[in-house]
């Protein structure tokens, strides 16, 4: 299988599985659904669940049991965004090529799709699809990559840098914290929906995946400022408009670009390892650092 | 053990356990933590611990499991209030007494303390104090009571109802979603963190905790006509100004009364299986119905 027919495959069955465990349209409250499915369905890279399908390689996780743990961060992820949108935080209109959730329903719907969407998150995690021990570390995994010392946390950092001048090790934790801690769990939970993986291979993984995350936040910074809001489907410039450190203000473009071919290196050593098992990981390094969306 | 001495020492297990279980102030990012445990600590009835603890008594549960059960809960409570007190929802400056969330830090902090205090009771779920059949079933029901077909389901009905006329059905239904579905897991949580609880004690329990939950808001609305601010912590008077539909506003204040009364007789109709074991419950239901505050 290609790595694009692979890709195809894992989204397919991300996409109908998040139509599953999302709430159906027609469930009351059936506003607040459809704006949750609203949210979720249809956009977006599906960075994470594509990273977990992976990662679940090297432990022979179940495709089910891959499908729970992928749809459970994707729902994390979009909550996060919809709340990141909003008016009182980064107050963006357009998200994944659409109006974001305020703007196409109302600002308390979209505090209210975002709650529930991490709710929903962990009543996905707590399918039986799942044994019992499996629910209990992947929700433990991402509860803790969500939270005050993961995302959430890495979202106060940001929003408390804006107009201040960090250096680049601050602008390195922010960024551990708001998308590398999901990133992270992403690849984690892969491994743990499967046999239990050893303590080495989760060493190599966090490594693999804090290589992966920063890659991914320098091209986001690059793209901010190379690409246009039709190819982001959000709004280009916002973080340079907004005074926002970025990898390119603080260390320039060519650097940026240099640090990014870097952490692809670091992603791929890390997976030595595993050999030929964890194609499919050192194949979305490349996809994150070369990406143009 | 009279119920005040019973009620004073879960209250004292529960402010520990929950300062335990919060990230301590100085942990980074500090700001965030600091708010989350303003919002948290030291203030509020403690009406899902207290059910949470008076409910293991049926399973023998451990204290230990209780406190952590009861510690998600009230995480989960508070999110909620800090929450539905901004702006863009109630948009209300007091609570518990002090300014809330927004006016004493300001709204993204907010947004992100009611984030990741969700996170947190999921985090506090999965401590090690809880066996992974435990961890399991207690995260499913409490992502089950707060999403989209619980608490904030409950909410979402809430904002569209208001300035339209409900009747005592539609406001039945948005009450049993919106305070019922947390009071109801606060009681199953306690009972499921002991031994296997049978169906039948599962379905009184949840006779009993719908009796309660209903109970606890008709005596909200009877208190925020007939109670001041200060006694409350929070705004008197808010719901009729608001153009909220009440129990107050639709049967009146003398049959909001004796409706208080009959739920109160429910409750412990719903208890009779479980005869001196359920004192406590039966206690916290006339406190409930007999509170000033």
């Amino acid at each position: 299988m290609t790595f694009d027919q692979w890709t195809r495959q894992v989204l397919d069955r991300v996409e109908s599985a998040l139509d599953h465990y999302l709430p159906a349209a027609d469930v009351q409250p059936a506003p607040l659904h459809d704006a949750m499915r609203y949210a979720v369905l249809g956009g977006g890279k599906r960075v994470r669940p594509l990273l977990c399908h992976a990662a679940g390689e090297l432990t022979n996780a179940a495709p089910e049991a891959l499908d729970a743990a992928a749809c459970a961060l994707e729902m994390i992820h979009v909550y996060s965004l919809v709340h990141d949108d909003m008016p009182c935080m980064d107050d963006d209109d357009m998200r994944r090529g659409k109006p974001t959730v305020h703007v196409k329903y109302d600002e308390p719907t979209a505090l209210l799709v975002g709650d529930a969407l991490q709710s929903q998150a962990f009543v996905t995690l707590t399918s039986h699809i799942l044994d019992a021990q499996h629910q209990a570390s992947l929700v433990r995994e991402l509860a803790l990559a969500s939270g005050s010392i993961g995302m959430a946390g890495g979202q106060a950092i940001d929003l408390a840098s804006v107009g201040h001048a960090l250096t680049r090790e601050q602008l390195e934790t922010m960024h551990r914290l708001k998308t590398g801690a999901l990133l992270r769990a992403a690849v984690r939970m892969g491994a743990l929906a499967g046999e239990t993986p050893s303590a080495d291979t989760l060493a190599s993984l966090d490594k693999y995946a804090a290589a992966v995350g920063l890659a991914f936040q320098v091209v986001d910074d690059i793209l901010d400022v190379t690409a246009d809001s039709a190819t982001l489907g959000k709004t280009a410039g916002k973080d340079a408009k907004d005074g926002k450190p970025t990898y390119v203000s603080i260390i320039g473009l060519d650097a940026s670009r240099v640090l990014a071919q870097q952490l692809r290196a670091d992603a791929h050593a890390a997976l030595e390892p595993f050999g030929a098992r964890a194609q499919r990981l050192a194949e979305l390094a490349d996809l994150v650092v070369n990406r143009v969306s």
